[in-house]
C-alpha cells in the first residue's frame, strides 16, 4: 500500500466526535473520514437542525463547549429567551452562535444543495480538515416506539429526555435513501485501514448509519478490520441512555452485548479496563479484544483511545495479510 | 356617532411608529388601527422579514431600541458575528433577540397562516393592544430604480445605504395584490375618525401602501377628514433619504411639495414651526394647515403630536358636518 491509510469512522454525536478528535491528533487530516447520523436530523421553526454532524464539526474545529457536551462554547441564550417572551417553542435550546450554523445549512438546502454539499461548506467555514459527510443526502428519521407512543427522536430525547420505555426503534425512510456518495468513497477507499465504529449509542446513533443497506454490505464486505469502543463500561454508559435503554429491550447492559450486537461486523473490539473479566466471553465470539481506559476525560485519553484503536487496527490487518 | 372615534394610520417604519406611539398615549387602544408598509418585506436566510411591521410592533410594546430606532432594546450580536465568522452574510443585521420574531412569523407562514394572522398573534405575544395590520398578505416589493440599475429595497437601502441616486420607484406586485381584508375593514369604519398618514417617506413608506387600489379608493371616499404630518422641515428630512431622494426625481424637498404629493387626498396638514411660513402657500391648495412641533425626540413630543393631529382631524370633521 502506498501513502498512509484512511480510517472511516461511523459516528453519532458526543461519544463518537471525542474519539473522532482523538483520531484527528494521531492521524493525518486526509486520514481521518467521518460517516455521521443523520438520523436524530429534524425541522425545528423551518430550520433543518442535523444535531450530530453539528457536534463533530464544532469538536473538530475546537469551537465546541467543553462542559455541554453539544453546541458552541462561550455560547449565548438571548434567541431562546425571547422566544420563550413571545411563547414559542423553547424545548429544544438553539444557540445565537449555533444559530448561524442552522441558518446557513437550511438556506443552502433550499437554494439546492445536498447535505454532503453543506457539510462540506460548513467544514470550510470552520477550518476543519477531515472530511465530516452525512450518511445520507435523503432523509432517514430515527423514531422510538415507547410505552407512550412512538416518538421523534428529538421529542424522546430531549424532550422527554429519553424517559419513556423504549420498546424498539425504527429507521424511517432507509429503505429508500441512498447511502451519500462520498460515505460509500469512504468505505471503498483502496488505503482503508479501518472502520471505526465509535462508542456512540449503538441503537440510536449507529444503527441508522447501518440501517442503509449500501453502507452495511460495504462495510461486510471491505477488507479492511472492523473496530469498534463499547459504549458500556461497567455494565453503565458513559453518557446518555444506552444502558437504561438495552435494560428496556431486555438485553444486559455489558461490553460482551454491545460485541454481540455488533457481532456481523466486528474483527475487534476496545474494552474497558473495568469489563477485562468479559474478553475471555467476547473473543470467543471471534472478535479480538484490546484492554484500554475507554473514558475519554480529557484529551489525553481521546489520544490515547485513539491511538489504540488505530494500534488494534493495524495489528488485525497484518494478521489477515499474514 | 356612539362610542369613540377610531382613527387608521398608514405608517412606515421609524417616523411612523413614533407617531403611533403617540397615538397609543392619546387614544384608547380600540382606538387606534394601524396599517403597515410591507413593501421593504424580504427573504433573507431563509426568514421572512417584515421590517417596517416589527418597528411598529417593538415600538408600541416598548421594546423598541431608542437609538438605533429598529431593532429591539438591550439587542445582543452573537447571531452576526458568528455568520460573519462562517463567512455568511452580515450587510442586513439580525439581532439575537430580534431573530425570535423572524423564526415565529416564518414558522407561521409556511404552517398556512396569512401575515395578518401572524400580526395578530405577535401582536398578542407582545401585548400590543392597538391593531396593526399588513397592507396586504399577498407580496408588494418596493424597487428602486437608480443610476446603479434597479434595486431590490433592502439592497438600495441597507446594503447600499440609499447612496445611489433614485429615477424612480415600483411596487412590484400592487396590481394583482388585494389588500388585506384587515386593513380595508380599518378605513370603512363607521366610527373612523380619520386617516392619518405619519410623517414616513412618502415614496418609499406612504405609496407602496397608497399603490393598492382597494386601499387608495377607501381613503378617497372616506367621509372621514385625511390628514398628515410632513416628514419635511425646514427643507430636511428628521431622518433618512426622505430629501436627498427628493432633489434626484427633481421635486423640491419642502413641506408645500409634501402637500402637492398628497393633494388628491389631504384634508389637513400638520406642518413644522420652521416651515410656518408655507401655510399659505399650502392652504391655496385647499388642504388645512396646523402649524406645530414636528420632530419627535422624546416621548412628550409624540404625544403633542398625536394631539395636534388628533384635534386637526376633529376640527375638519366638525366643519364638515357643520
Amino acid at each position: 500500500m502506498s501513502g498512509r491509510p484512511t480510517y472511516t469512522v461511523l459516528s453519532g454525536g458526543v461519544g463518537g466526535a471525542k474519539l473522532a478528535l482523538g483520531l484527528q491528533h494521531v492521524l493525518e487530516p486526509g486520514q481521518l473520514k467521518v460517516i455521521a447520523n443523520t438520523g436524530d436530523d429534524f425541522e425545528h421553526l423551518g430550520l433543518r437542525i442535523c444535531p450530530d454532524i453539528d457536534t463533530l464539526l464544532y469538536t473538530l474545529a475546537g469551537m465546541a463547549d467543553p462542559e455541554r457536551g453539544w453546541g458552541v462554547a462561550g455560547e449565548t441564550w438571548q434567541l431562546m429567551a425571547q422566544l420563550g417572551k413571545l411563547g414559542g417553542p423553547t424545548w429544544f435550546r438553539l444557540g445565537d452562535r449555533d444559530l448561524a450554523t442552522h441558518l446557513l445549512r437550511t438556506e443552502w438546502l433550499s437554494a439546492g444543495k445536498s447535505l454532503s454539499d453543506v457539510c462540506c461548506e460548513l467544514r470550510r467555514s470552520m477550518d476543519v480538515r477531515p472530511e465530516i459527510w452525512p450518511m445520507s443526502d435523503q432523509p432517514v428519521r430515527t423514531r422510538i416506539v415507547t410505552d407512550a407512543g412512538t416518538l421523534e427522536f428529538q421529542d424522546y430525547f430531549v424532550r422527554q429526555q429519553a424517559q419513556p420505555a423504549m420498546r424498539s426503534v425504527t429507521y424511517a425512510g432507509c429503505d429508500t435513501a441512498a447511502a451519500a456518495p462520498a460515505a460509500l468513497e469512504a468505505l471503498s477507499d483502496s488505503a482503508l485501514g479501518a472502520v471505526i465504529i465509535t462508542p456512540s449509542n449503538p441503537w440510536l446513533s449507529i444503527d441508522p448509519i447501518l440501517s442503509l443497506s449500501d453502507i452495511k454490505s460495504k462495510i461486510k464486505n471491505t477488507n479492511a478490520p472492523v473496530v469498534g469502543v463499547s459504549p458500556i463500561v461497567g455494565g453503565k454508559a458513559i453518557k446518555g441512555p444506552t444502558a437504561k435503554l438495552m435494560a428496556e429491550i431486555g438485553i444486559k447492559p455489558s461490553a460482551l452485548s454491545i460485541a454481540q450486537h455488533y457481532a456481523d461486523l466486528l474483527d475487534g473490539l476496545v474494552i474497558d479496563e473495568q469489563d477485562a473479566g468479559l474478553r475471555g466471553a467476547i473473543e470467543e465470539t471471534g472478535i479480538r479484544v484490546e484492554i484500554s481506559n475507554t473514558i475519554m476525560r480529557n484529551t489525553r485519553d481521546k489520544i490515547a483511545l485513539a491511538e489504540t484503536v488505530v494500534a488494534l487496527a493495524s495489528r488485525l490487518a497484518k494478521a489477515r495479510n499474514a
